[in-house]
């Protein structure tokens, strides 16, 4: 479908999934974990989402008191709307400026092929908030789900929850703040987490996930069950060798398709006794080939990979990078490019942290002065050294070091 | 309704679930792990039941097999008909006189109240087979079955299986032999217990246990996935403390109510690489005022409770217990009672384990030489040394032997 926008933030791709897609009337965007389909030309409607899903833009006042509060400047992911959409993110800031505690929760479901750049989104600013604030980081590796979805070995979801694992480390958390696991490896590792999966099991109908998520009657009851596996990090009982008894609220920094299920967990957490899981919501990383292609796992030139050499970004972007540009120079020069649907800019919006530079590209390329080929240039400069730095962190990342994030254990906090 | 049986072997005495119950047309009865409901006066018809599970009927030549490959004289309960039914004993005989390991497994929804002397069958049955075969056996407490189904605390529940297990363990398990869990202790132990409820869950849909439970849309998720945590000890690699790596059958020893969780589980067994389980069903223990009544928990005096001392056993026999005699000693002599809704007989069926006595009192109740206060007496003589013997054991169940008894551990054998 023409309209289809990339979703590779989500966390599990499942594009030909037998799932009775629920959520969008005719006129309305698709937006759920499994499928996101944009019904207008100009993909999705962020704002429209916001308002059907209830929850809160990221405005202006917000970033101000980000800053205020914690004094950093504001991330640029966030200062660009990239992260638009939230759920009581005050109440967070409040905690923090009372000095009370609380926790980080992010996930992903681990991908059969290599991570790409779109993947690092969710985990860069999940580090930067976790340097922001100093609190504990949950990351869930859902392996599971991937088992239950894909046709694939349990064996094989498992070993790529682990190698995903390493990427994840390879963004720089730190290891006395951060617990990475993977369902198949914690749950039979960890009471506490079981007990919630069954206490929130026993919240929801399958009436509810059938409205929330599309399941419908053919669909397998391990498919039916794992939103409780999903919502349950998102209580700190469910860890209770990080958190002991305490019971604290959680930020969960996500795509906005991931929403879902923690609407579903923002219902039941009072009937539990647990805090609302706050939430920062991120909009989609485009494809390649723009935002109306969707990025597929089989089809590498859909993305840059974290596995791409410098010539390989080089060729990917210059092959197959969408352009706002015009046919000729000459075309060019006189009317200008559209940034809006150029992906070099678009990407260029995530990676390139200067806002002047930005800004600057933005002016050229719009009256004409800058060119595809350089714009081009441009966002291959500022890739190859971001993906080159990751692959030598990541060749840093023993297993050792991975079975050490994975390990259930006491964080630099006692609670 | 007036037809209904007394189901208080099945793991679970949920009467007042509002599951949408399925099974059973407009003459059959209703057989289910939640409801027990007989369409006729006389009861269930466990010879229909047989055909509409496609069971098989356990027969004299089975039994004699029996005898014969194990060197064992036939246990009463099987030689009297109370377990009726089979899948794959037959195999399972086979294995053994091959030498060929397999392995016992039962369990039990935890009560809130005492156990009752209908609760021990499963276990008097599983106990002899344990020691005929010198199989290593495994038992599942449900308390997160309990806790779904009923309203009540997380907690609660899980206390209930603890103290259940002493009753069971009373019972004279061998605990080199015998691993008993609790679904809310275990399965946060062992990540190999959480694979297969996933791989169990893939295999399942939800049309599938709405079809064998009766689930329905308003059931909560818990509920709807609960069948792949009965069915995931079925398998031995839910076990790798006992069983290794080595992929083993299974004997299920469970009352007839239970099968549909072990239908499921055959059914989904191959596709999984893993053996089918074989079960020996029993029938259903009547309540004291007689097999048209239902067993409740909140009424003590609808069984005789593990609890009970020897004078309560005594009035609840003599004031409660059905019978099947005259009005009058005159017309009792005259005309015989009738043992077949005697309850005192029926009890005795399932307690009395010498058979010449047995058949004496059938022939002298059925014409009419014992009367009904001497058929209770003969009743009351018989349960109260198997209570007092059951506290007197119950007694020296420490917590610390449960807790031995529900620790994962190697067994007496090695695979």
């Amino acid at each position: 479908m023409a309209n289809e926008v990339a979703t590779e933030i989500k966390r599990l791709d499942i594009n030909n999934s037998n799932i009775n897609v629920k959520g969008g009337t005719e006129e309305e965007d698709i937006v759920n974990p499994w499928n996101v389909v944009s019904k207008s030309e100009t993909g999705i409607d962020y704002d429209k989402l916001i308002k059907r899903f209830g929850s809160s833009k990221i405005d202006d006042d917000l970033l101000d008191r980000f800053e205020k509060v914690t004094g950093h400047p504001i991330h640029h992911l966030l200062r660009r709307g990239i992260f638009f959409s939230h759920r009581d993110m005050h109440k967070i800031l409040t905690l923090y400026e009372q000095g009370k505690p609380f926790y980080l929760y992010t996930g992903r479901g681990p991908s059969s092929s290599s991570m790409h750049v779109g993947h690092l989104i969710p985990f860069i600013i999940t580090k930067w908030l976790q340097d922001v604030f100093d609190v504990p980081l949950v990351i869930q590796l859902t392996d599971d789900e991937k088992f239950l979805w894909k046709d694939m070995k349990l064996d094989d979801a498992n070993q790529l929850a682990f190698e995903n694992a390493k990427d994840i480390i390879a963004c720089g958390f730190d290891v006395e703040k951060t617990f990475i696991f993977s369902d198949f490896d914690f749950i039979g590792q960890c009471p506490a987490f079981y007990r919630n999966m069954i206490q929130i099991g026993k919240c929801v109908t399958f009436n509810q996930v059938k409205g929330i998520f599309g399941f419908g009657d053919s669909d397998v009851i391990g498919k039916i069950s794992f939103p409780a596996v999903q919502a349950a990090p998102s209580f700190s009982s469910s860890f209770p060798f990080i958190f002991g008894k305490a019971n604290l609220p959680c930020l969960i920094p996500c795509a906005i398709d991931q929403d879902p299920y923690f609407r579903m967990t923002r219902d039941v957490a009072p009937r539990l006794g647990y805090h609302k899981p706050a939430l920062l919501h991120s909009s989609f990383f485009p494809a390649l080939q723009g935002a109306q292609t969707k990025m597929s796992a089989s089809d590498s030139n859909t993305s840059i990979f974290l596995t791409d050499t410098p010539k390989q970004i080089k060729n990917k972007v210059n092959k197959h990078a969408f352009s706002g540009g015009q046919a000729t120079v000459e075309e060019h020069r006189e009317k200008g490019g559209n940034c809006e649907v150029d992906i070099s800019y678009q990407y260029l919006r995530f990676f390139l942290e200067d806002d002047e530079e930005l800004k600057e590209i933005e002016k050229n390329y719009t009256n004409g002065d800058l060119l595809t080929g350089e714009i081009k240039k441009k966002l291959i400069e500022v890739l190859q050294p971001i993906i080159t730095a990751h692959q030598e962190r990541r060749a840093k990342v023993t297993d050792d070091i991975v079975h050490t994030f994975m390990t259930p254990r006491k964080m630099k906090y006692s609670y």
